[in-house]
C-alpha cells in the first residue's frame, strides 16, 4: 500500500540525519497522497539507522491508522490538521534543530533580513502564539497543529509562499510539495535562523530587506515569472 | 569480572567522542551492577583509542580498587558519592562539552525554554555553589560529588527526573538508569546549553517554559502516562 | 571550446562544497580567457553532485551564451560587469557563505582586525550600498554588478587588492587571478568574517590594526618585496 | 640529519589540519634537539598535502638555515627568539585558529573560567601589547618573539606553567616539552577560548576562578604531587 509514497517519505526522513538537523529520534517527515487523502509518516522512536520503508506508518485524515505495526510519530496530530487546513502541501518536516529551536524559545519571528531567506520564503518566519494551558493539557498535539493554522489566518500568510513556521517554546514545522520539499525548507530554515542570528547580534535595528527586494527574490525563483535553474 | 558491565562501560566511553563531547582524555563513564555493589569506570587518562573493556576498572562503593591494572578515573570519588546518594541511577557521565562548561563557567542554571529540554530533564538543569577553599584543598574529587548531592537536596530536585548537573567552574556530571542512558542525557544537556544561550542572546527575557508545558513534555515521555515511542 | 577552462572552472566550483561554503546550488565560480573575450561559469540550479565540466557554459563580455545547453547561472550578468569593469581578475565567486552573508545582512564592512585579513585584504571588506527600487525592478543582476563596481570607485579601493565584496541584504563575491584564487579569497573572508565577529562581541572598540600591520602583512605575501612562500 | 626528529615534527605539523586548527598553510610547528642546538621546522606556504618529513628545514639558534631546499616558515625568527629565551621547551606551534584569533584581535586576555584552563595553563592566557611601528618596519617576525618574551617577564609568568600566549592583532604561539605537547596546548587553547568566549557572553563578571581551584588542577596534572593518569 502506497509503497512508492513510503519510498520517498523513508527517504526524506534519512535526509534530516544526512543534513545534520536531528539527534536521536528528534524528527519526523511525512507525506501525502491527495487522491487516496492517505498519508505515511515516521513511526515514533525509532531510531534512524533502524528506519525501512516498511516500517512507515500509513494514516488517514481523520487521524487514524490505516496501515502499520508501529506507532506512528506523536506528532501525528499536528500533521492531520495541516494536511486538512493546507490543502496544496504534499509534505511536513517536524525537527528540534537547534538555530530554528533558539528563535522559537526566544518567541521571536525571524526578519527576511536577506536574498537567501527571501529566495525560499516570502517574509519573516513566523511564531505562533504559546499554547494555553487548555490547549496543552487537552489535545495537545492537535492544538499544535490549530495554533500553527490560527497564526497564518491572523496574520494572512499563505502557506505555499511561506512553508515555515516556529511552534512557540518547541521548534520548526515546515512543509512543501514534497515530502524532499519539505526538507529543503527545514535546511533552509536552520540556515537562515543561523544567518539571522548573527546579523541581529552585529546590527539589531533595519535590518529585514525592502519588499521590493524581497519580491525580485522570491518571484525569480517562484510563480509564473520564475527565471531561476533549467525551468 | 563483570564482563558484561565492562562491555557496556566501555561502549558508553567509546560513544563521548562519537558524539564529539570529549577532546583528548576528557570525560569518563561508570556503570554499577547494585547487586553486587561494585561499578566499573573508565581508566585514568588513557586515549578513547587504546580503550578496550579489559582496561576498565572496577570499584566498590567505598571507592576501593577491586580489579584493575590502572587507575581508574581521578573523577572517580565522585562518582562513588553519587552512586551512594543516588540509590536508582546505573551509569554516570563526566564530560568538559563546550556549551555546558560555558555555563558551568558562567555559574548560571539552564533554564528550561523549550520542549527539547522538557522532554528529557524536569525543569532547569542545576549549577552547584562553588567549592570553598577547605574543600578543594581537601578531598576534592569527593567534595564534588558532595556538592552535587547537597544541590539536589537544597533544590529538593529529584535525581530520577533531573539527570544532569552543573559543577561550578567545572562542568557537567549526568546519570541515567544505564551507562548509556547517561550518554544520552549529557548529549541531550549539550544541546540544550547550545540552544539556550543563543535563546538568551536573541531574548533574556521569560524565556522559561510555562509549568504546564514542561509537564506535559516531560509525563509524555516518562512515567506512568507516557506515551511517546513504541511502548 | 575552452575545455582547460571548463575543467579549471569545474574543480573551482567544486572546491565550494568541499570548503563547506554553499548548502545545494547556492553558488557559483567562473573563469575567463582574456584573449578570447569568453568565460566559463557555471549551470544556474544544477547540483554539485551533478555538475560536470561539459556541463559548464560559456559566456562572452556582453552577457551572450555562446555554448552550452543549460542555462548559466542567473548571477550571469553580474560576472559579465565585474569582468568587464576590474580588466585583472580571471576568476568570480559567488556564495551565501553564512558569516560573511551576517555582516552583508547587516549592512557593514568586515574590519581588519588582525593579521589573518590583512595577509590577504588590504583593509576593510566593503559592503556596498543597498540598491534602489528602480536597480532592483529594472536589470538586477547587472546592477549588483554596478553598485559593486561603483563602491569600488567611490571607496578608491584596488579590486587587485581587494579580492572581495559584501553585496548588501545579499552576500558575498570573490574574486582573483584565476577560479581556484577566487575560491581562495572566498573561504578566507569566510573564516575572517567568522573571527571578527567573536571580536566585536569581545571588544567593539579599536579593533582595526594599525596602518604599518596592514601594510607588512599584506606586501610580505603580495607585490615586489614578498618574501612568504618558496618565491 | 636529525631523521627522527624531522618525523617527529611532520607528525605534529600534519595533528593541526587534522584538529581542525589551520586552513590552507595557515600554522607551522617546530621541534628542538636541544644538545646540538638546532630545530627542525616546517617549510613555508607548501600545503599540508604536500608535505613530507624530508621537506622539514633545520635551522640553528642564531636563525641560520643548516639544512633544506626549501624556505623556512617565515615565522622561524620568532622560534628562535623563543627557543634562546625559554630553555625548557621542545617545541612550538603557531596557528590562525578562529577563537584563539578572536580574543587576540580583541586585544583581550582568555581569563581562567574553569578547570578545563586549569588543568593546562596555570592563569589567564596573556594577549601581548601591540608592536609599536618601528617593531612592525624593522626585523617583524624577530620582534614578534621578543614581544612575547617580554610579556613573560612583565607579567612575571613561568613558560613551563603557561605554554601558551596570543599575539595581539595576530594569533596564538603555543610551546610544550615536546612537538606533540605544544600541539596538544594549540588545541587546548582553541578549545577554552571557545567556551570562555560563550562564558564571557553570559556573564561577564567574576568568572575567574579562585586560586586555590586553579592550584589545585594545575597540580594534579603538572609538578611532583600530580595523581592524574598512569604515572
Amino acid at each position: 500500500m502506497l509503497e512508492q509514497l513510503k519510498e520517498e517519505v523513508y527517504a526524506a526522513n534519512m535526509e534530516l540525519p544526512a543534513a545534520d538537523l536531528v539527534k536521536f529520534t528528534w524528527g519526523n517527515v511525512s507525506g501525502i497522497d491527495r487522491e487516496k487523502g492517505l498519508f505515511v509518516i515516521k513511526p515514533s522512536g525509532v531510531d534512524y539507522a533502524d528506519l525501512t520503508p516498511d516500517a512507515m506508518v500509513v494514516v488517514n485524515l481523520q487521524g487514524e491508522i490505516v496501515e502499520g505495526e508501529l506507532n506512528p510519530s506523536s506528532d501525528t496530530p499536528t500533521h492531520v490538521v495541516l494536511y486538512n487546513a493546507f490543502p496544496d502541501i504534499g509534505g511536513i518536516v517536524h525537527t528540534h534543530a537547534p538555530w530554528s529551536v533558539a528563535f522559537a524559545q526566544a518567541g521571536i519571528d525571524i526578519p527576511v533580513s536577506g536574498t537567501t531567506q527571501a529566495d525560499t520564503f516570502y517574509g519573516d518566519i513566523p511564531v505562533t502564539k504559546q499554547l494555553t494551558t487548555a490547549e496543552i493539557d487537552g489535545a495537545y498535539e492537535e492544538e499544535t497543529g490549530n495554533v500553527i493554522v490560527q497564526t497564518f489566518k491572523d496574520r494572512q500568510l499563505d502557506p505555499n509562499q511561506m512553508g515555515a513556521v516556529l511552534v512557540n517554546d518547541h521548534g520548526p514545522f515546515t512543509w512543501g510539495k514534497t515530502p524532499h520539499d519539505a526538507v529543503y525548507n527545514a535546511v533552509v530554515l536552520e540556515e537562515v535562523a543561523k544567518m539571522t542570528y548573527h546579523t541581529l547580534q552585529l546590527n539589531p535595528h533595519n535590518i529585514r530587506v525592502p519588499q521590493h527586494l524581497l519580491d525580485k527574490h522570491f518571484l525569480r525563483k517562484h510563480g509564473a515569472g520564475a527565471y531561476y535553474g533549467q525551468k
